[in-house]
């Protein structure tokens, strides 16, 4: 048996997120249904982490095992043939047996794209949220500043869907501006079910509002989905990358 | 009566492209019907020149006659709420009545949007022509610089359809890579049909074979569109700028 690892893009507009459902599109499945069709062998993709439908991926990562050893750059090529154009594998990698897209992974990133302008864009239209009034990124860096570490996120999850408990690390939140486009770059351990756009969408409520950084320390300790803002719109968001440790590529075993 | 300017972005994809024909979705038709919507006035809206089914735009001029005056956020803001997403206007101008979008204006810009790496993008889908052999940037430059002047671009031109002649100045042409994007930006007065999507077709193939700059200007010297190269996928071309002397802000009317 080999395992391998695969790095994956893909536009999430039309799929029902990752993973494969009763009915809908997944990404999942649509590698999966690929890769049976490539290697003749049906197998099991286990991410990094799911995504919600419309969510974005720029560096998913997902291992599979299969009997036979097949080339990598066949592989690559191949379910780049087959899959549709929503989806691209952009590595694949030959990786030990105890890698586990997910639970060796250490960290994650995520990037959401806001479009800050009065009028909206054509290309951007469910690839980025769409702010029409100037949003002020030195003050949504203060408030998202104090996010940082480790607490408590009961606020910022989903009702209903706290298995492992609601306590997470977050590295890092940090809003940048390129002209029309603000990036906000989410880094954590983990993250609870809608956390990043739970987040998302409070911190837009309180730049409305112009509400002090107090606001959000409050909504923490409450502990309650009821205190935090909306979820923000999935378009917007991007999983970037699944940190290692060691690396990726250290897993390549020397075959 | 009143003349106004409209900048206007569209993404092509779904579109039979801008002018208005016996089938299909149009950009031209589309907002003609939003404006009788918006102002209960049926006019006709004139581009400063058409683009195909599948090319993009991001500055697009077109102006436009309404018997009452409108104020121009209203216009914006009634436009984009009524046109499907992939259209956008940016702004609209109160002009003087002798602006005319296409034949006030002096030099036009498009960029051809190529994405260069192994594998697709799956973002860039219809967005960019997709290459997976590495392009050599110097080279290309090399090749398109004899393309600069004025010539007869006979051999450019999309067959039975050269109206005005067939000499056109192409003031710049210049290919510049960020990380897997190349950006090919083309500047000239005016443009023959499907003038530069022949023309990067014609580069890409000659960047295949590694043939040299002579052939370029034999192709131009035979005067005949069986010498050019294929004619490339619309998917990666943008109306970037339209240029009017003076610029389009002076053309606005004190009112």
């Amino acid at each position: 048996m080999s395992r391998y690892a695969l790095e994956v893009q893909y536009d999430g507009s039309k799929f029902n997120g990752w993973q494969s459902q009763s009915s809908g599109r997944t990404v999942q499945n649509e590698i999966e249904k690929s890769l049976e069709v490539l290697t003749g062998e049906r197998g099991r993709i286990v991410a990094s982490g799911r995504t919600d439908s419309g969510v974005h991926a720029l560096g998913q990562v997902a291992h599979f095992d299969l009997e036979k050893f097949f080339d990598l750059k066949r592989i690559v090529k191949g379910l780049n043939g087959i899959n549709g154009r929503d989806i691209s594998i952009k590595n694949v990698y030959k990786v030990d047996e105890d890698f586990h897209a997910r639970f060796s992974a250490v960290s994650r990133e995520y990037v959401y794209l806001i479009y800050n302008d009065t009028t909206p864009s054509p290309f951007l239209c469910r690839r980025a949220l769409w702010v029409n009034k100037e949003l002020d990124i030195s003050y949504l860096n203060e408030l998202a500043s104090s996010l940082k570490g480790t607490h408590d996120f009961a606020s910022f999850c989903k009702k209903t869907s706290s298995q492992d408990g609601t306590i997470r690390t977050l590295e890092s939140v940090t809003f940048s501006r390129q002209d029309k486009l603000i990036y906000c770059t989410i880094r954590g351990n983990a993250f609870l079910h809608n956390m990043i756009r739970i987040i998302m969408g409070t911190l837009l409520e309180m730049h409305q509002e112009r509400l002090p950084g107090a606001h959000l320390e409050y909504v923490l300790q409450m502990k309650n989905r009821d205190y935090a803002g909306k979820t923000a719109a999935p378009w917007g968001l991007y999983l970037k990358k699944i940190f290692y440790n060691p690396g990726l590529s250290e897993y390549m075993s020397a075959f």
